[in-house]
């Protein structure tokens, strides 16, 4: 919190830069948090950026790689040997941040990198990563953790893990396990600290421990953590032996990004973009479900176009579509989005399907005679047609209603089929709400004034 | 995750609950976690709950009564005497979560739980941390802490370490304070268990740490511990001295909290709510921003009831009122979203306001191409009115570009003056945008057809 970086910082930077004054550009280097390098490097052009990025060393250009966005760091790998690779970065990271390097690269590059790694041991845990699914509990894991045997005493254990903790920048838990590598449990630093250097590792284990399969998902490992307040969580392998580790911080990625997922698509946007990002990629992660939007408003001018003898005939019935329209999507979009919500959150829900409908219907029910009745009051004091005034206020009835129980019935069936209910919020269910909402508002209009 | 809580064995327990057999439902409550327990008295009757809860032991009582949601945990509280809160709950608890439990209490039940507190040093600290804004660092953190002084040795610390270590659950970092309390650094378990006894605090403390000080927001604390992937941050007052730690696991409830607040502003929804929540609750939650958009859809029926000349004499021109409304809505979220996302994650943005607007301008301008080009293509295969074409076309390309700058500027200008940008997202800025768009749209077809 003590260095804020700031524009003019940068600037100057920029100016050593252009002089190819390493001297200055290092020393101004030295302080900074990799973080705040890996945002500076996304400041600066191509040919900048690497003058600076071959200034770090060792270690500090490990940290600063894992920092900068995963794009952009396959096109900066692509250009390096694999010796410089294995070296310069590999060498100095833990295997989840490894195996994620090694992961992005290409086939035959995988495998020279790999071989050009002095550590064997580094280069087998890396491979061993590399074999579970990305998107699974082994495929977040790393290989470092600390690990005793539950016949050892404190005294061998506490040597054990001084040795072991070469390689580990933080011990959070201590792992135990029995001769063939079966998790036991867990000794926590404070019980090793505060017990005689004679006792038995067995009799000091906490065995009622959480622990995930390699095969878990991302979002259940998040939930198991956030659900038992844990720093970090053993991996098990299916017949319980000790594979790895996750800590917290790989997990609040994890809960970020998923959060920002969900944002996203309940506001129609396509990937993860910010506003820093350049115009043409902002332009493309909007383009999607613009698309939507417009197919939606092609066929509501359809729908309108095959009601023109009413739109002509009665009176007043145009003004309310946007009003229609409007209140349709956002029922949809709030009955939709508290599903989703409520199936991220993880929270247990003991309800079954039909309960569920019940209950939104309730919900719609009321929602909609709250708002009928407030346009029939206003039509009632302002238009000077009945026929209008009730067309409208029993339509919108109708209308939010049905927005949300098709707002809650298709994210519901989407998770049914495993996919993701997110797609089902935003433009979607607006555009497929505006639709049906003006088909059905069309059709009262119509009964009410006899047309059909 | 080795138990699964599921209907049935709500079902059983409450059979149990209703035959008042105690033995059964203790025996039953015993290896579920605290978290688990709560969320069965959620699916309980108060009667119900009340006798589960009256089972549960000291230590666990006080676990499953900070899980517990807050307004049914402050409903539950007051019906219970103050001796019974001080030596049931609080004096099991954190002092961080203690303060929690505290500060929710009225006035003069505060006062009597505090003085109940045996533990006149907990009941102090408790005192203490009311004294902070909730909102703030100071509120957030707890008073539990380990701390070494610099000049001791590592024999020395390690003694005052197992007294400290007495009341805290985990430790996870040995803070270092001078003489006059003056946080100097953190000093790794690690370390202290990988140097010999006799080495001095002072040469093994790492001085670069991130802090937070007591006023810093919610906010700040959780960016600083996630930019830094840190466990637990110290946090100090403005001089300097050590007052207390906040731990990760607060802040993921922080970042989730956050996140969600987002998720429902920009659907539209007020305050937390789940599927599982009551009827009412869930519909509470949905009528604020409808009511916006009612207000929205009557001001757009006067739009259109204003140009009720040129509604009866274009025909087709209210065929695309659902297409130019639903693009400015879906345009303006998308903008507003991607502003508020880039503040919230904390993405440190280097562009001008200035620049930021002639960035949104481009991109609204290529979308504003691109889809008044597609319903130029459209009408003009379908349609046969050039006018019409023609004004379409116009209409969605104008109002594309404004509702990119308004869908920007807006969210802008609430985070400079303070207000939390989201309140522009959703149902507001898509109510704003259709009404204004529909104005434009009006105003161009007028122009196209000579009826001004």
């Amino acid at each position: 919190m003590q260095f804020e970086l700031n524009r003019e910082f940068i600037d100057e930077l920029k100016e050593f830069i252009e002089q190819q004054n390493s001297e200055v550009v290092k020393a101004k280097l030295e302080d900074l948090h990799p973080m705040d390098i890996a945002e500076i490097m996304d400041e600066l052009n191509t040919e900048e950026a690497k003058f600076l990025y071959l200034l770090l060393e060792g270690e500090k250009a490990s940290d600063v790689l894992i920092e900068i966005p995963e794009n952009e760091r396959r096109r900066f790998l692509k250009v390096l040997p694999p010796e410089l690779i294995a070296k310069q970065f590999i060498e100095y990271m833990d295997s989840d941040d490894a195996a994620d390097v090694v992961r992005d690269l290409e086939e035959d590059m995988k495998e020279a990198v790999l071989q050009k790694i002095a550590d064997k041991e580094q280069a087998g845990d890396i491979a061993d990563l590399l074999e579970y699914d990305e998107e699974s509990a082994g495929g977040l894991m790393a290989k470092e953790l600390i690990k005793v045997n539950e016949n050892w005493t404190v005294q061998t254990s506490l040597k054990e893990i001084s040795k072991q903790a070469e390689d580990i920048d933080e011990i959070y838990y201590v792992y135990v396990v029995d001769d063939d590598d079966f998790l036991k449990g867990i000794l926590s630093l404070k019980k090793l600290i505060l017990n005689p250097t004679h006792s038995k590792i067995k009799n000091l284990i906490e065995d009622d421990i959480h622990y995930v399969k390699t095969d878990a998902s991302h979002e259940d490992v998040a939930m198991a953590m956030e659900r038992f307040d844990l720093v970090a969580i053993p991996v098990v392998d299916h017949i319980g032996r000790l594979k790895g580790r996750i800590t917290i911080d790989d997990v609040v990625d994890v809960i970020r990004e998923e959060a920002e997922r969900d944002y996203q698509m309940v506001s129609g946007i396509t990937g993860d973009v910010e506003s820093g990002d350049r115009v043409w990629n902002l332009t493309r992660a909007r383009l999607p479900w613009l698309l939507i939007g417009l197919l939606g408003g092609i066929l509501g001018a359809r729908v309108l176009g095959a009601n023109e003898e009413a739109l002509s005939k009665i009176q007043g019935i145009a003004f309310f579509i946007p009003l229609i329209a409007a209140m349709a999507g956002n029922v949809g979009v709030q009955s939709s989005s508290i599903v989703v919500q409520t199936i991220a959150s993880g929270a247990r829900d003991f309800d079954s399907f039909g309960k569920k409908l019940l209950k939104e219907l309730a919900v719609g029910l009321i929602t909609a005679l709250v708002f009928s009745t407030l346009i029939f009051t206003y039509n009632f004091a302002f238009s000077n047609s009945m026929e209008l005034t009730w067309a409208v206020s029993i339509s919108l009835f109708i209308v939010i209603v049905f927005a949300s129980l098709f707002g809650t019935t298709i994210p519901l069936i989407l998770n049914k089929l495993k996919i993701d209910p997110a797609l089902a919020t935003g433009p979607f269910i607006t555009t497929m709400n505006d639709i049906l909402g003006l088909m059905m508002y069309m059709l009262i209009a119509k009964l009410f004034f006899n047309i059909i």
